[in-house]
């Protein structure tokens, strides 16, 4: 490990942040690899020069953050990196997305029945409240790991026959597509930090009060038909949602224009 | 206060879930206004049918979501909504976004001097480490709020007069446009959620463990150059990010296009 260990003692910065800051720096830029032992707490005193205070709450960040392991009895690892979501991606499906990238997801399906639709989701989807829609709520995996938790709703005067569709290892959008050609063509999405409640984070395998993403989601056909409404709920640890924007200046037009990747 | 109040007795989600979802229904669709008192504790339990404790955990839960505020001997009353951002406004700067909106940022200004590039910000920026950048860190007020703790470096030698400019209530992008003709025409940006730590929740007058979004972000010239890098930290219970994607088919093009208003 070779890195800059300076503290400066004279900013308003706290120590533990600035060492938090400089391990950081070298487990994203400076060389630092998935699976590596950190030096233990008493080396990591003498290299800051700092208290075992200041190291253990640096440690106890980088650990909320995921950027570290801790192992009891073994030592500090660096954690392995972050599931990368581009929100682009994200509108061809998560299955899409993660299958493109070799870990194609797979689903436990918690739920999925006919209800009627409450005000939120009727609001979202142009329905009349009480409308049927099918709910599916699935717990999806990557690599045996659970990473999101995600309830969705479809009108199912729309596609009555993804009741009995088995979504354990497949995309939904591409079930619309091959059943009902129904394409998704836009998509607005909100996205929130929450923490994760009991409930959540049993599911999610983290501890109650993790840092979770929040991703509400309504997509549309060509038409404007709203299709599904989703709110996902994505482990803050293991995700990271990325986009690239474009600024367009067209003359005498105020609006910009934006493109994602 | 008009709502379906039925607990599904059947099912696998928690009773305090399910009455936080009807709850949130009301708040965003169901006519709930910002102010409005919600009736109290033991009401509640009535209109569930539930346990003290499942309303004591729900309420808990939305207050953690910013749902909710809880003054004590006067109540539980319906939150302000948070603040919308979208990730096209964020591109032309939080303050042109904030401003757009009737209610211009203003910044403490935490620090903003001249420091070596450390290894990330020297990746970000394609600078060699150890160049002169512009560290600016600043607290930024919304309506009086602190709602975004935001770090920002540029390349020194391209604007050495930031170094003496006034931020607290100007535009960083207005003034690098104004002094130096200097247009940001594409950004990169991460999210991310996190928990504030002790020193970020007392900036953001929030509890330690308190839900951030992590925005990371790099903006480049219209050549190319990247002019800012920026590490901002945005209240999770005041702020919401929003997209709109659309997915553009081009025959024979795999890459899809997405545009974001």
């Amino acid at each position: 490990m070779n890195l800059n260990t300076t503290i400066d003692r004279t900013s308003y910065i706290p120590y533990y942040i600035q060492v938090v800051d400089i391990l950081k720096d070298y487990i994203d830029h400076g060389g630092g690899q998935p699976g590596e032992q950190l030096p233990g707490e008493p080396e990591l005193c003498r290299l800051f020069a700092v208290s075992r205070t200041v190291i253990r709450q640096a440690l106890k960040e980088l650990e909320y953050d995921g950027l570290i392991v801790r192992e009891k009895g073994k030592g500090t690892f660096i954690a392995e990196p972050k599931i990368r979501e581009s929100l682009f991606q994200e509108l061809t499906g998560f299955y899409q997305d993660m299958a493109a990238k070799g870990h194609p997801p797979v689903s436990k399906v918690l739920k999925q029945k006919v209800v009627p639709a409450g005000a939120k989701v009727a609001a979202y989807l142009s329905l009349e409240p009480e409308t049927p829609v099918i709910q599916i709520d699935r717990l999806r995996f990557v690599q045996g790991e659970p990473i999101v938790l995600v309830t969705t709703y479809l009108p199912y005067a729309l596609c009555p026959e993804l009741l009995a569709a088995d979504l354990t290892q497949q995309s939904l959008y591409a079930f619309l597509e091959q059943e009902y050609d129904l394409l998704i063509a836009r998509g607005q999405r909100i996205l929130e930090a929450v923490l994760a409640n009991e409930y959540e984070a049993e599911l999610l395998q983290v501890k109650p009060g993790a840092a979770l993403i929040m991703l509400d989601s309504v997509s549309y056909l060509e038409d404007g038909t709203p299709i599904e409404y989703f709110h996902a709920l994505h482990r803050g640890d293991r995700s990271r949602f990325e986009v690239e924007l474009i600024h367009v200046r067209d003359r005498g037009v105020p609006t910009g224009r934006v493109t994602m990747r």
